[in-house]
């Protein structure tokens, strides 16, 4: 497998891109539309949030799917707590794309971010997606700007993409996000888009795409919250010519390359957290199941004061242990094993005393828990928490 | 039921108080010492955190107990963490204050709140609790020190008082507490003590008092972290002389008035949260179980963005239905009904667009949610986050 340089959802054959600005954010590109030469087998996964947004709704209930001709995806409006209403704009909006695609509605998936309980901008969102599509291209500058449309306090762009052997043919995966906050109801969300040129089928994509994502944006954390528009859908239009079988090596270096793709971008969001300084990798050893693995990894991951001290640079082994203490995982307390990067700074329930002060002074913070209760392991990926956090969201009014 | 004005722990006759500034905290006093007159019937609820202190191990050991003689606490050094060495210190502040007492080490119950890791200085801690011993009083002025000597980074004392009608005789209920983040190793922990002249027996005190406990310390969170030192203590001397018995009256009588109490001082930790401006409380109502209404109150009080919403004086509705939205609750969420104080701010799943902004003014903010899915209900407290939070947390070094 490797790394394609400056790729993106155009890496793999036979996808484009555009994008609009028609006025939904305040400044800048706010459409995005990547669609399919041919119809893509497509996947999704979305947010648990009972008040889902209506473009989740729309795009859960058609995927997966075999026939899927386009993405439409808008920032500066989320579409959600919006009613019947929302329903109804959710529908224009494939009935719009479809037409210039020359498909049905229902091979239109669709994502939104932004406020929410405002009704979507129609007539603007008409036209963007009218302007959207006139630019789609394969050009190498295309993605870059579909990938800022989809962005709100994102502070930079998210996009990789790579390639691995198939039996007959190179096979690429690329993808794009956008996230800071878990949730943010005038701006963030989390949002991720795959494409590939793998032939394999709806079902075993949305197999695969469900298993990446609980090893990538399903270990990330911001803050705790979940939005109710969190989305991440994949297309595979089997330009490849490969055909991926299950149980198949092929299928396993497939799902290898799509879980780096997806944990580069979950990595990306973690460390563009609003008010960020450090992205922070929380690896769980030894626990007894993989549920208290998560849970320990997971108390961790979200403790305000855990990540207050790695904000203040802070080698506080005391709230890290804490946060695994009241997690509600079973282990013994007088085993457990706590490094700061390769420092051990506590033992066989005791403080070392060593200095990992040096730990936290850069950009990358890794702590490394061991439970000394079984096998099973986790890792999350945060952020440190600042005053700027609180800045960003505390000073925002409704 | 009645109020005491300047109530404290010594408004139930038979309980002295004593303090002592013996220099584990850098300045003030920092040992506490209550006192009964005859052996009390005593109870206890503790943390769940798997690294309980020392101190919690000692004390959880021997409650429920009917001879209980002291309860001596220090701040500024919480014993946890501290391995072996931790536990022959507790033995030995036991055995000290059981001396000066004239009992046995059993018959003394300890707390200690503050930095985690390191050793207790004994010398330091035997000096205090001597000198705190030599004031032990029932003038009004003593509990007030002792409120202070168990302060940490609480910026005002917590204490109250009430009194109600037994049978033959009038009952007193008195308490303090300190707290003010959930967990700070270096400071905070959540410690409340409780003292009543009701005649009880220990496992009917222990009942009462878990009761109470979860419809008051257990139902506020400041950052939803669990210290290594949270604990409860009630002792009940038995001299209004009017036997409590099971399914009495006055047993409900005791009862109401022990979680008045109890919400009293919880209510004032979370109102002095570190960096906190205004007391929150949350209603949730109309919940399918129990179980349902304690996840979504639980959810809206640990978002850092509901909390910084607050913070900004923001109606953010946004931020709390999701909360809800995300919890794990089973609720339908067209029907859900928000209050900000009396201002109705969504229903039917819609905002009403309805101005809040005057019901956050404030120090104190009610936040009413009817999930319209049955009859369960459930309230937290919790306070607002701001940056003098991070900054209080962040730059703490250890």
């Amino acid at each position: 497998m490797e790394k394609i340089d400056h790729g993106s959802v155009i890496s793999p054959g036979g996808f484009r891109v555009g994008h609009a600005a028609c006025g939904i954010k305040s400044e800048g590109p706010d459409v995005a539309l990547i669609t399919s030469d041919t119809p893509s087998a497509a996947a999704g996964v979305f947010t648990r949030n009972r008040f889902a947004a209506a473009p989740v709704q729309w795009s859960r209930s058609h995927l997966p799917a075999s026939d899927v001709c386009a993405v439409v995806i808008n920032a500066g409006n989320a579409n959600a707590c919006t009613g019947n209403q929302g329903k109804r704009d959710v529908r224009q909006t494939a009935d719009i794309t479809a037409e210039l695609m020359g498909c049905n509605a229902e091979q239109i998936v669709i994502a939104s971010t932004g406020i929410i309980g405002h009704p979507l901008p129609m007539n603007k969102l008409e036209s963007g997606i009218r302007s959207a599509h006139a630019t789609l291209s394969d050009e190498q500058q295309a993605p870059r700007d579909a990938e800022r449309a989809i962005m709100t306090t994102d502070t930079a762009p998210k996009a990789c993409a790579v390639e691995f052997d198939a039996p007959h043919t190179t096979c690429r995966i690329g993808g794009m996000a956008k996230g800071s906050g878990m949730i943010h109801p005038n701006m963030a969300t989390m949002l991720g888009f795959i494409t590939t040129d793998a032939d394999i089928s709806p079902d075993l994509l949305q197999q695969c795409l469900r298993r990446a994502n609980a090893v990538s944006f399903n270990r990330i954390s911001v803050d705790g919250d979940t939005s109710t528009n969190d989305s991440v859908i994949a297309l595979a239009n089997g330009d490849s010519g490969d055909r991926l079988t299950s149980g198949s090596d092929e299928l396993a270096a497939f799902q290898e390359a799509l879980q780096w793709v997806m944990q580069h971008l979950a990595r990306s969001i973690a460390r563009d957290g609003e008010g960020a300084t450090k992205l922070v990798e929380i690896n769980v050893e030894g626990a007894r199941t993989e549920d208290d693995a998560d849970r320990v990894a997971r108390a961790i991951a979200n403790s305000p004061l855990v990540k207050c001290a790695i904000n203040g640079e802070d080698s506080n082994w005391g709230r890290i242990v804490c946060a695994a203490g009241y997690s509600g995982a079973d282990f013994c307390p007088d085993k457990v094993q706590l490094d700061l990067g390769s420092t051990r700074i506590f033992a066989d329930g005791l403080p070392t005393g060593n200095d990992a002060s040096g730990e936290l002074s850069g950009e990358d913070v890794k702590i490394t828990l061991d439970l000394k209760a079984g096998s099973a392991t986790a890792t999350m990926w945060t952020c440190d928490l600042s005053k700027e956090y609180v800045e960003i969201n505390a000073e925002y009014h409704t």
